[in-house]
């Protein structure tokens, strides 16, 4: 690729893909609301507030790939959710229809899916569940992708990512961790695929503990390569473990399905 | 029921409804943002914009029963969707919410599943597939009903409407037509069954032509009385009958397939 | 048929099925083991205790079809239920076997499905998830009756009883109810097919309320007739009307799983 | 339609189609090998040998509609059947492509399936089980059908008919028994119907005995009116009913399955 | 664990896992019904025969965890089955109730499925097809565990062992082999995993050779590392490769399929 | 086995099984149209026409199996494809039925659903869509051996080929590459299972990029060794990427979809 735009490239996420994919074209174009930093030779900043229709224009154009990163990553209120998943989101999808429709990797989440029980292994194409009004959010993201794909063409990858962190650290993540390193070869397959098409992809590493079946896109060749099983000991040694009636135990969301519906932004980080 | 709310009681779907329901409640508080009119005894207006947190939470107050026609019916510019079908949405089951979770009928929407072939039998069960914004919205309020059952207990009946008007106009109606009668047996049903949980059916009559399996919804205990098939001669006889290449013919969602994004609002209605 | 035999035939659905189905056989041999009463002319009577196995061969010699209503009807102590229903059913098909295999109509229930959300809708193919040590014991009977048809070619009808009453008597009955008719001309299909294998069979009036798919036996021709419809405004209007989180409206098992499990044998029937 | 050619058109099958369908079109082109009969007034006698590749050029040349009932029906030598229906129907379709893709009606047949057992409820969507030569030779026929209309896009309705007859015979076409009004009706949607695709549709009329499932073209608006009940009574009084172990007891290809395969052609045919 | 029980703890598998379960509680409680031999140090030796109600009350009292290998481990008199797997199984459930419901490791079979057909690929959820009085008295278990768990929430880990023996010895344990240290570490997962349900689990090791699917307790993180490949070419080599048309070949359920009704206790052991 | 048949086995598939099952049997009668090459000291030539009925028959005799890769290898003109892989398979069929049914492997192929689209994953199980008259032709090979399988108990392994040859040469490859390593243990596989039944199996390495689902073959475990991954780099570099538009990326039958139906054979071979 010529040009490769990371939005949200100041989170964990966007920097650790930033490391790690910098080979996937000439010029890397990052974006963030927050201020970027650690900038590489060929990443090019950009700062972009997503609801901003025409910022997020000039920020597409030039591109032939999108990770999009970008928005609200966890529950908080409705307002502030409605406007960087969105309308964020809607002005992603309009800028890049208008400039070439660049291939687009959407970081969708576990949490559309987070009222299935940890027992259940599910498909890609089983209703969705959300747990919060974030994951209704994504909810509206992974079928605002759809429509673009049916009605214009524009390629998306869906990816409901697990718990993309450097390690596991809770019992619940031993089922849902995506190691960096696997969530970066996704990203290459899915920019390397002669076709890609809309596919929904769990964003999940080789876990030993498996809620997801990911072979609805088997035709991607991707294949990630690390284990949660590494931590498992540690894990279940430590004060953490969920009590078998607890929602961290019994929900393929945990703790989401326990958060109110926020007022006011929430003060501390949800798992 | 004390007393069942109708939004958008304005429109010709909330008119035939006004005049089939009456005895559901002692009384029926009809809203709308335009005016209302031909207002029944035991009728009580209620003027609302959807986007006032505050004017819908007053209109919600002191209802056991939703019947929710409010909202955008047809493809329309991002804005106004967001507005209306998006924040509107939120507003309604915030309410709802804080009112003592009254039984809601969500009129959704085929075209949340425009981009399935016409040739396609689905159920309930499958990946939406929507049309264009409009549909998106509809997939945003599905997926925020399913999360409030899911996390608060309120029931929803999210109803995928066809088509309903006095009778079919076109030939995909044949498939898809919801006769105001049976949309009326449906909302007795769903607000009389001792117990709803949030399902989702397929508002249509007993089409002998059909895309759509609703056994899902069994449990329920509707069955529509009406068929198109009394109109087919006449509507395969007029000069309307569409191309097999056409979107009319080919996908559920007809000619919604083929709407723009709308930068203006569309001058004239859709089919 | 020379001899059909009917066991429990002096409860409620033996009387009935007497009463209808007498034309059958040249003999109907009926069996119980309280007193008969009513013997119609071509009525054989037989006293039998289904524990007593060489009562039971005594009483299966020289028939070519068995109704099996004998054993325990509802929720009882552990004791009764091995006795009658899984040492009395093995006696029956050891003395089936070794007296020319007459095809059996095996009266099970629907309490082995009753953990079975009412909003579900499921076919004789999913797991059984029974509601008691009753439905336990119906499961065990499944079991050997599919043992005896694989292994020695014995044929069974299994029939999952819904409500045989003369009518339905509460709001869940709508979906379960089996009228004695549609009993009837089951039981006349089951003993005419050419062949019948093994199925397990819903045994439901073609009610509108609908639970239970029965269409893995559509190859048999039965056709019920009646409908609960006729019932439900007087069962809506009742006092009786469950609450939506009561086992009554939330399980097909009805008030079946809130039984205890019994030490004495219960003092008054089950609903 | 301007003109309608039927092939088979001096076999029962064609004959009762052509005192029904007259009014399809302006001219109905008549075909067969053999002479042509009771000639209506806007019928087209030609006399064609399906092994003739030029003779079915003209033969299709000018036509708007295909009812394609030539070949051999039944079990045969593999050299008649190899000719008749796998040549010949090649024929038909290289005709078709070059004259303008007309619609085809292709009877296929339950042959293709006849290996299924008949406690078996299945759809057309499950793999075939062909129980001769004869519904190897109507696989053929469904695959070049679908080949062609993925690759060129002809329409084609693939209808597996069951035992299309004055009236059921035995008491295996109590399942499998079509009508010839149902035939009738189902021909007139297929070539009414503004969109056809590829579909496969068992030919059988609403009998209450079922073996199959046809909720896969219920897109197509067919509703078989006539059924096999009112025969049963009799069928199953008469000395015919089969033993529960023969093939027509169990197979749904009843005796085809042991029909032989044939040297020198059969002399008699086979039910 | 404080304290563990094993039933059947002086048979093979008992054996085999007090070998290598020792470390998973403070005190193994083992239980036989023959003479417990090699009582190692933290272990606690109970004789308890399960048909005794009262001595099975006993014996679980103060366990926090379950193992149960006990009572009739082939086909038998249906006196001897009825005793030891359907009374003692529900004496040890009644005593697991009243006992602070420790979570149960209950050892089912593969004969619970012995008709299904070696070619044939089965999950957990199919239908059961019991091969034998032993096979339904497992299935019963199955039953009655379900029952405990929805009724009660007692947790049990349904296990259908396939055979757990030192090396596979016949052809058809290279489909069925469980190695001891699988069955020891999907123990362990059992006891150690927050939280359990009530799963149907096949215990199969790795082997190369699969009829089932283990894919529905992927959710437990068990993976079995051994792979009866290794004995492939001795076991293959050997004269006891099976005739294609004998049970060993066709059924599942291998020679148990072939087995009698028993009068009298078999003399020899089945395999 | 005492003599195993190959035929096609001066083809490249023919040549590279030669090289490594030469231990299968104690003669290779191995068989080709044109004339064959490199004799190894226990093979056994023969010229055969698979038009030759008798030439078949004398072919065949003798062989207790049989591998056959002859007939057409790619699309040609319908006389060419009828004579070999039509009328040759029945030949062949009619051989092996007279001649103690040797076991078959078939060479089938993955133009038989050459119209799924790449981003699918399917199963066996699934409605064939062949790509072209070849394709058609095998699916009439694969009713073929259905038909003689369930009719006369003659075992065939059919195996959808996907692309057998030394290495992957274009990006399709990457996900239907059959090393001829992973052919011969298939192969060893089909002729060493004690029961064989008739499977149809995807003909495919262990590939990173996956279309096909081979588990309802896993009984007669055969576990491919090989992966096409080791090759990607190469040729996701090479010039031949195909466009996302192009049947290379979109359908699984790849160019050929796209060949005409032939009059004349074609001149080159279709990728």
């Amino acid at each position: 690729m010529k040009r490769l735009l990371i939005t949200g490239a100041a989170g964990s996420m966007g920097m650790a893909m930033r490391q790690r994919l910098g080979h996937l074209a000439e010029t890397i174009r990052v974006s963030d609301i927050t201020p970027l930093t650690a900038i590489a030779p060929n990443e090019e900043p950009v700062s972009c507030d997503l609801m901003d229709a025409d910022g997020v224009m000039r920020m597409v154009e030039g591109c032939d790939g999108i990770l999009h990163f970008g928005g609200i990553p966890s529950e908080n209120t409705f307002d502030s959710i409605l406007e960087a998943n969105i309308r964020g989101l809607y002005n992603l999808y309009e800028a890049a229809r208008k400039h070439g429709k660049p291939r687009i990797l959407f970081a969708s989440s576990n949490h559309t899916v987070g009222f299935y029980r940890q027992d259940q292994l599910i498909s890609v194409d089983q209703p969705t569940k959300p747990d919060g009004l974030y994951g209704v959010s994504k909810c509206f993201g992974e079928a605002l992708a759809q429509m673009y794909f049916h009605k214009f063409g524009q390629e998306t990858a869906i990816v409901r990512i697990g718990a993309c962190w450097p390690k596991p650290t809770t019992v619940r993540m031993l089922a849902i961790w995506l190691s960096f390193d696997d969530m970066a070869s996704l990203t290459e397959r899915v920019f390397k695929a002669p076709y890609l098409g809309c596919p929904t992809i769990w964003g999940v590493s080789d876990n030993q503990t498996k809620w997801w079946d990911n072979s609805a896109s088997a035709y991607l060749g991707w294949k990630p390569k690390d284990n949660s099983e590494t931590y498992r000991a540690e894990l279940e040694r430590s004060p953490g473990i969920p009590d078998k009636d607890s929602s961290h135990a019994k929900w393929q969301g945990g703790g989401f399905v326990d958060e109110p519906i926020y007022i006011e932004p929430p003060r501390s980080p949800i798992r």
